[in-house]
């Protein structure tokens, strides 16, 4: 696979990032990826300050090569864990979900590398000049939180591509050699994947979730929160009755009865393995993932597969 | 740019379709498209019986090269134009927004090439099923209607690619040459766009409507009738008012008041140029779209940004 100023920036051998999702991006998940050539991350998203502290220590123990740590900035408390990333020894951060400007001063210092998730070109120009090195953007197809103007991988990178002149990672919609030959075409330097990196032996995920993963087809996820916090997951019994709750018209109150509050329902479907009515955060490219591979095996066959699609091209 | 089954197929020099998009596909335009090499479509959905045979009698002078008519299922007298076009000499159709099997058996002949524009995985097939030569899979980036799955580009083309044997073409979100590229490594033998032809000096679209594709940003377009029938439109008063309607609530009554009944709002904008008023339908690619050129100075262009793009990979 080529080399790019992703790969220079980083450290790394291929060009492509691991994203930080929360509940599942463990120091297992990180270590085996940075160990495989890519950049893994911790994902401090769903991780209290000892968590954080404890799984850098271990992604520190299980590799010497690049790796990263992921905060969004949605966290009350987003300023301490930046403290405790640079106390522990993290040099490699992505931040999303706020404002760029607010994320360098903290977090850009001479041994450092930072990037922002961003979902448009406004953003991606945002990042630039407060002093990013590179921008990873992510389309409406992604996992998780996403923007709400809801543009596209395939028309967004390139936009991104000719806004600015740091090195961008494409992400939403990717899960194959193809999508990396696709997102480099567009003028990417590199792309970020998260629910490819779900399905692997090395990810904490349930096993349940893993399996759902697997079992998607080309329309198994929707959008629910489009009015407040938009977030892609799996269709399953809770989130097609949140969605039909919204398409009726239902206020706050009524869509937070239907959430209660026995359970954080992301925890409860990604890390307990309640299939139907825990949240299973996923992309539209959990259609392409048929498999459970070991993240080494994995690599391999991206590595397969970018050649063979570019072998295509000419 | 690459040979592919697509060309083949079609008998065409580049692997490019130009989609018939309504009110802006007349006969000037497909001539223009077929004769720079790609292929060229008269879109009938605007278009009463006398408006379609005179264009396919026109566009017949006008070019000597394979060009196709496009015809939206959800046309009440469907058959008619299926009959007037097999009269008047089209041999390459392309149908969408409707079962497969109820048109393959009107227009699949010994000397006619069908085409069949899907949004998933699942419409793909069955039109394989139904006997379709090729397909043109459209994610939810597209201009104009789009599927209720709002499965985008990137991830929808490798999948439909892995679920049939016969040739397909992506659309939604591809302008330029680095989206050509895209596409085939993710799988397709061709491309169709829309949007980037509306923007030609060819192309009958008027003139305000070419400018705001110029102008629109990557977050320049909106889904309107999300409920009812999905639109993607360029935003303006009209559109924003619509889509801040929907959001609060508003029930069918409503927002046909909301789109009165003075003018076919479609019309208005992209015939008639008023562009606040207007209905401005076009894909998320329109913020990658810069300039109004002739069509054979575009395709010059694109095979240029193709070339560039696929010799980056290595």
């Amino acid at each position: 696979m080529k080399k790019t100023r992703l790969t220079e920036l980083l450290g790394i051998e291929y060009p492509i990032i691991q994203g930080g999702m929360v509940w599942v991006s463990n120091w297992r998940l990180a270590a085996a990826v940075s160990n495989a050539g890519g950049l893994g991350q911790v994902g401090s998203g769903s991780m209290d300050w000892d968590q954080v502290r404890e799984n850098i220590r271990t992604v520190r123990e299980n590799t010497n090569k690049p790796w990263g740590l992921n905060i969004p900035m949605m966290r009350p408390d987003f300023e301490e864990i930046c403290k405790i990333g640079l106390e522990e020894g993290a040099r490699i951060f992505t931040t999303s979900a706020g404002n760029p400007l607010k994320a360098a001063p903290l977090l850009k210092h001479d041994d450092t590398i930072i990037i922002h998730v961003v979902p448009s070109v406004k953003g991606a120009k945002k990042a630039q000049e407060a002093g990013f090195a590179a921008i990873v953007c992510e389309g409406y197809e992604a996992g998780g939180h996403n923007g709400m103007d809801e543009t596209c991988t395939i028309s967004l990178v390139p936009q991104v591509v000719d806004a600015v002149n740091i090195p961008v990672a494409a992400a939403g919609g990717i899960a194959d050699g193809r999508g990396i030959a696709a997102a480099l075409a567009l003028g990417a330097d590199g792309v970020q994947m998260g629910t490819r990196f779900v399905a692997t032996v090395e990810c904490p995920a349930h096993e349940n979730f893993k399996r759902q993963v697997v079992e998607a087809s080309d329309t198994g996820t929707l959008i629910t929160g489009r009015k407040m916090n938009m977030l892609r997951s799996l269709k399953n019994d809770f989130t097609l009755r949140m969605l039909e709750a919204e398409k009726g018209g239902a206020g706050t109150e009524e869509l937070l009865k239907i959430i209660g509050d026995e359970h954080n329902r992301a925890e409860l479907g990604m890390v307990f393995g309640e299939v139907h009515e825990g949240v299973l955060e996923a992309g539209q490219s959990a259609g392409l993932v048929q498999d459970i591979p070991t993240v080494a095996e994995l690599f391999k066959r991206l590595v397969d597969e970018y050649e063979k699609a570019v072998a295509k091209l000419r």
